[in-house]
């Protein structure tokens, strides 16, 4: 049987980021084959440009090619995480808008939660700080989050007037804290404190700001050298299953579990086990 | 653009509880936007009966067209939130119904719960003491619920040898507190406590008795003062979302957060800010 | 009306394991109609088989016609509950099978669970120890689970360069704990404490391993006197309601819940009431 690996494989233009990209709105940095996204503007606390949207849409939508990078952070420079939209660069131009203008933009920032889930990558948020609005929904689209104590997490869509209904927050947020907890928070505006977010299955850990991106970077390189196929299919499948039946989610899994144990990982777990060693993924 | 305010909208009848409307089986009040229901037969610990049944079901239908109540607060009198189906009143004849009509009661009391979904208004109840059986389900159908260490939520059903299958109970609990808890409670039909119910995310917070109501009202006030139209598309989509994947609920939500950002309140927002003031919503 | 009860119901197969079930690859015990499963080989933590995948499997699914058992207790024998799928007897094989027979593997697997499930009575796990992998999965399949301190609850199918997507991992765990732990746990395979899983709604309790058992017995016992249609019908709504909207669960549940109420349990817990006494349930 032949193998297409890395750039030989026609089904996908090569898309090498630790080696080549440079990101306009965020830093981006490589090594291990973990990648970290670093929103960074710190004097504004990290805020989101119709820009910086869509260059974050793109990068997420390429990533799913990018057979490289095996895990990626996404964090923010200076101490906070993200305030979301920016008043001024996003809320004022939206107040003058026409409908296919707001639907284009509404649908723009739903599509960064639609690429970040895309991916096949786990994507682990490391959040310290202010974490606001769409910056909210951009740790919520995370598959792991970790905070510190000084994290507040606050959905604010309501303090400008909108709805909690942004980015997927009604489907994403109750099945992450309950549907009593996000109601409250999506009604309210109100920050949840850290403690909250770990108590409430939200944060998966607290850490000290000062360890918080390495920490996390460690958790993204041990789950880079796992089988890293068959983590893209765990994450597939988390989001696949969302609205399935129980029979259904059964079926589907027996199918995507069939599929993994043609992969050679798993083949190299066992022989492994076999001879008392620890297995070397290689993610084929 | 024409706009239609309030009683001159030729699409809904005008339904002004807080003027006009005097209910035969709970107590009605309203103040500044904010209508308070109390079930009101404390030494009976506030049963429902089949007339309150289907008053409640009607009265939360007619809200959805109250465009003047912008929060409902859901509360019991004496020091007890409900009863639950009265065993005289109800279980009693219901043993003696034919099948049509023991289907009609079933849907009549599922129908309180849709209703209390479908009304626009956030519902937030204030439940002391004991909440049992459909007085349960009522709180569940709540958006947000808040207690005291008194509150005694038992889902009773099985007591009386039904199923835990009660106005949608095996759909709604779960969603709050979690699939093993809830089928714990359904099961067994034993009494949660007000420390699991928070610890659970069933309640929201907790508070003195003496002071549950007023607190539980003042975040009613604070709700009615916001964007209450962005409000009723939080609520709507907060249910709507249940059963769709991921990519429908952010499609769904990228289409209602459009909506919200051609009202008035996300100009009046973004203006305020500019301005350096704080906000005064009006709903439109 | 002609009642069909116990043996002479001509829509069922007589089963009843109670008298005469010897199973081969675990134990079964049966009192007072409270069946105990007991996974028994201790030597190895209890692992599973192909043999013993599909006599549970089938045993299962069986149990749906014993309408001598009321409740089921799932555990394992030595202090440990379940080390999952044997290394040696059942890795080693699926690493050389073809598609086909792997689907056959994953499909048989995945139909444990979808009996679990689809059984009437109510599956309590009592759970010590090892409790991983395809263990864990039957422990997320049961009704409710009880545990001890030393219960250490693992999803390791990334240990083995597999998915997390094994047997409906992907859809039950995230309704029990939420998303966010559930991609913890899943993606990582890192064992979960008996603390975390009893704070995030995996455990119901915690109990001394010397009383685990007996305990969990005696919650079986207590629902095995309860109305067993009814609980039955509770069962099946649970799963049922997974992925409907709020209002198709609302109406599915005034059909469950009229059925019930046309049961002869019903009765008796009325006119129990009625004269001051416990109800006698009898489960029809």
């Amino acid at each position: 049987m032949k193998h297409y690996i890395g750039a030989s494989n026609p089904m996908r233009e090569q898309f090498n980021p630790q080696a080549s990209y440079v990101a306009e709105h965020f830093s981006w940095s490589f090594a291990d084959g973990v990648g970290t996204i670093t929103l960074n503007r710190p004097d504004r606390k990290n805020p989101l440009t119709f820009q910086s949207y869509s260059e974050l849409r793109d990068f997420f939508y390429a990533l799913r090619f990018a057979t490289d990078v095996k895990a990626i952070v996404v964090t923010g420079a200076g101490g906070n995480f993200c305030s979301g939209g920016d008043v001024h660069e996003i809320i004022g131009p939206l107040t003058t808008m026409t409908m296919p203008e707001l639907l284009e933009f509404t649908r723009m920032t739903g599509d960064l939660v639609k690429a970040m889930r895309a991916c096949p990558q786990p994507v682990l948020g490391a959040i310290d700080g202010i974490c606001a609005g769409a910056g909210a929904m951009m740790a919520l689209a995370c598959d792991m989050r970790y905070g510190t104590e000084a994290t507040k997490t606050a959905f604010l869509f309501t303090r400008v007037g909108l709805a909690g209904a942004d980015m997927g927050a009604c489907a994403l947020l109750p099945r992450m804290i309950g549907q009593g907890r996000a109601s409250e928070l999506l009604f309210t505006g109100r920050a949840m404190t850290a403690h909250e977010g770990l108590a409430w299955g939200f944060f998966n850990d607290l850490y000290e700001s000062a360890d918080l991106l390495a920490n996390v970077q460690a958790t993204a390189r041990a789950l880079a050298d796992g089988p890293t196929f068959a983590h893209g299919m765990t994450k597939t499948m988390l989001s696949q299953e969302w609205s399935m039946t129980i029979e259904q989610a059964i079926e589907a899994e027996a199918q995507a579990q069939a599929i993994c144990m043609q992969t050679e990982d798993f083949r190299r777990a066992y022989e492994a086990f076999a001879a008392k060693q620890k297995p070397v993924f290689q993610g084929d």
